[in-house]
């Protein structure tokens, strides 16, 4: 079995935390499993979660449809925004000073 | 300064790997600089990098143009087939037997 780098590691954090995130392994989360998701791990990043109200609107956000499941790819868009501001969030942090425009 | 879960320090890492690849703190990274990161934090899922032909495809799928830098959403790029095809290289190890689709 080959090391991983923290990269690699990171993008197979993202999958297997979405994956362990479903009761039946099913290839969508239900609503309660996804709100669960982002009381666990996202809880800085994520406001509003605890609310139906905030709630549904992170899932409008992700493209999310009405009694719809919530799918890698919905997962997905979330992390995108996340990334893309995670700059401003963490870069103080880090001590990084770049002058970056994310995307 | 709040503690960061597994999901968020992988974000975390995705962003700040991609950043310290620049040289110079810029908004872009040089192909150079962007091969080295390829080389050095994903030898495992990013193969034919060794080649100039093998980059120049891997650049070209990201949907960077000649001559070009890469910016944090061309990598996001790629950074989304590696998380897409990584339930069947990781799926295995961790004893994971769902069904899902990905994307």
């Amino acid at each position: 079995m080959p090391e991983y780098s923290d990269l690699e590691n990171a993008i197979s954090t993202m999958v297997t935390q979405f994956h362990s995130a479903s009761a039946d392994n099913s290839s969508t989360l239900k609503t309660d499993e996804f709100k669960n998701l982002l009381s666990k791990q996202l809880p800085n990043l994520v406001k509003g979660v605890g609310t139906d109200q905030g709630l549904s609107e992170i899932l409008r956000k992700m493209g999310v449809g009405d009694g719809e499941g919530v799918s890698f790819k919905h997962f997905w868009s979330l992390i995108q925004t996340l990334a893309t501001s995670q700059h401003g969030i963490l870069g103080g942090q880090k001590g990084c000073n770049c002058n970056c425009i994310l995307m």
